[in-house]
């Protein structure tokens, strides 16, 4: 199951809206076959192993998968079909489909047809894989995901605001390869203002840009005459501004003539662009996750109106133990530990001197 | 080397001023005797080792020692001598004496009579190990070590000061498992007030009470009718207050009457009492570590200057989001991440939920 896992990973970021998935064929206690889903519209991963094999397998053989197999007609036939017609007589599940309308259907039909299913070896990790695929299947809107780089004091940057470089190398590169997980990234305009940050990801030598989203409510990182590489770069046809119908006239044209996407939001109560509005948008538009990188405006937005679903961040081991810098949250007047906003099915990963946290919000 | 690590540690927190040490004996890839430093006075790892052998080693025989064998009589004979009168042709040394006077001497004396010596196998484990030994002997002074419990944005409690708990249950017993380590730990007088801490290490049914010193420049933690309990319960001989000469006389009897010893320290400039002044009366008292628990007043003193040695942070998957709350810092306007105070030799411990981060600041 753990090499299923592994495979399962060699699509990274590229199954979207379908999960990641591995499968392995085992016989006599070694690997025959493996496979795993490329992407939408291609073969299951348990369908790949059975092609790689390209025989019958052999009795007693064993297929490994990682999520339940499909028991419905979708683009591709239905995995327990394919499974029933080779002639496996055991099946090794790592996570149930996360879909309360079919958890556990692709399981009874195998079970029904005689078939040995053993299910949950690696559960959890199974499940993790698919963080953005099992909300989206559940909720059908987009995992607004928050991404934080943090002192242990809790700060983003000095009080000047400068913030190059919170984490270590090995922390970044993290980063680099969450951001190929997610379909979409989004910062807000001081990020942008600030930084003039590219937005791709960059590993092993290739550049991927995701959509990206830029929070501007007014259209003020289109005021300068110098603008930031997301309007002017190679992939500016990935960008999309978030603005309010209020942004000036003139900024909103000048987006026009610069060719850049632009999606008109509601404002909600607090002045801030209506997160479920935009969560909406992106799920009309099958942008099943966002990978929002945080300053501390939008992380207390976000966490306080727990408008993420889940949440990332990075720990340095170092302090600003600087009161003039901005942290984490509003005046809420806490009266007990009890009122502490937690992560759930917390996960941790050291990366080189820095810590990532990360879970549901 | 790994095992003779663990052999060390049975003797954790118990070997002050001297270091924790393990040996092992192995003949033809097998441990044939076992041996650790169970106390200061008592006999070397590497000579109980040899005494639990109780023969002559094979021919062929290594000793594995977690720290390179003394050359000089102290208390106990110099283990090189042991060395070379049991015949042991191969000695594999962890860590080599940090005291830069006796550094490598113990090791060239082997050398010099012809015995093999490996030295550094695991040695940044076999350095962690004696984190207040490798200080003290070095610098004749305690290492002050500060730790907190902190939320994702550096919080200590709730805007209230409540702060019950912000770390699971294994982060707190990983904190009994480290006062163990330590001789003294100190707490400041809000500590006192707010939990009435009892400060004692509760680990595997024991309880074990440090030297308990509280930080409390005006005795305020004696104002009250209702004692904190580090003044009434049966380990109270070893508590110490520390205070200045102008706290008030009535509070400095009330102490004297309870049977509470007392040291009365300077104040430097900044209003708190003298850290320097602490750490040499540590010293003369030969008290070789002090686990600080701060609040957040004492650990933005011992960060911001550099008076703490080491620091122990846990971190808890939560936030406290509340602006009310006090965090780590003063005021320093920093303009740049360069300003950061950092933690070098950076260590991690997954506890649970939680993550402990430690390191030299």
């Amino acid at each position: 199951m753990q090499h299923a896992l592994e495979l399962a990973k060699c699509a990274w970021g590229q199954t979207h809206p379908n999960p990641l998935v591995g499968a392995v064929i085992v016989e006599d206690g070694r690997i025959v076959a493996e496979g795993w889903h490329h992407a939408a519209g291609e073969a299951h991963a348990e369908v790949e192993a059975l092609k790689v094999l390209n025989r019958a397998p052999k009795a007693g053989a064993s297929i490994y998968v990682t999520l339940e197999p499909c028991s419905t007609c979708g683009r591709t036939g239905a995995c327990t079909d394919a499974i029933l017609h080779s002639g496996i007589q055991k099946v090794v599940v790592g996570a149930v489909d996360p879909n309360p309308d079919h958890a556990g259907q692709g399981i009874e039909m195998l079970r029904a047809a005689g078939i040995e299913v053993v299910v949950g070896v690696l559960q959890e990790d199974c499940l993790d894989l698919n963080l953005i695929f099992n909300h989206w299947i559940v909720n059908q809107t987009p995992l607004l995901a928050a991404k934080m780089a943090l002192t242990l004091d809790g700060k983003f940057a000095a009080a000047s605001g400068h913030s190059q470089w919170v984490t270590g190398e090995q922390a970044r590169a993290d980063v680099m390869r969450w951001r190929r997980y997610f379909p979409a990234i989004a910062v807000g305009m001081n990020t942008v203002l600030h930084d003039d940050p590219s937005l791709t990801s960059r590993m092993d030598g290739e550049t991927w840009c995701p959509i990206r989203f830029v929070f501007d409510r007014n259209l003020q990182t289109l005021a300068s005459d110098a603008l930031p590489q997301v309007y002017t770069d190679t992939f500016k046809d990935r960008t999309i501004v978030l603005c309010s119908a209020d942004a000036p006239t003139e900024l909103h044209e000048k987006l026009t003539t610069l060719g850049i996407q632009c999606w008109v939001l509601p404002v909600s109560t607090d002045g801030h662009l209506d997160l479920a509005a935009f969560r909406n948008r992106c799920a009309e538009d099958e942008i099943v996750g966002v990978y929002i990188e945080c300053g501390p405006s939008l992380a207390t937005s976000l966490i306080e109106g727990r408008l993420a679903d889940y949440l990332f961040s990075y720990q340095a081991p170092k302090f600003m133990s600087d009161l003039e810098t901005q942290g984490i949250g509003s005046g809420r007047k806490t009266q007990s530990m009890s009122q502490a906003i937690p992560l759930s099915k917390v996960r941790h990963a050291i990366c080189g001197q820095d810590v990532l946290t990360r879970g549901f919000l």
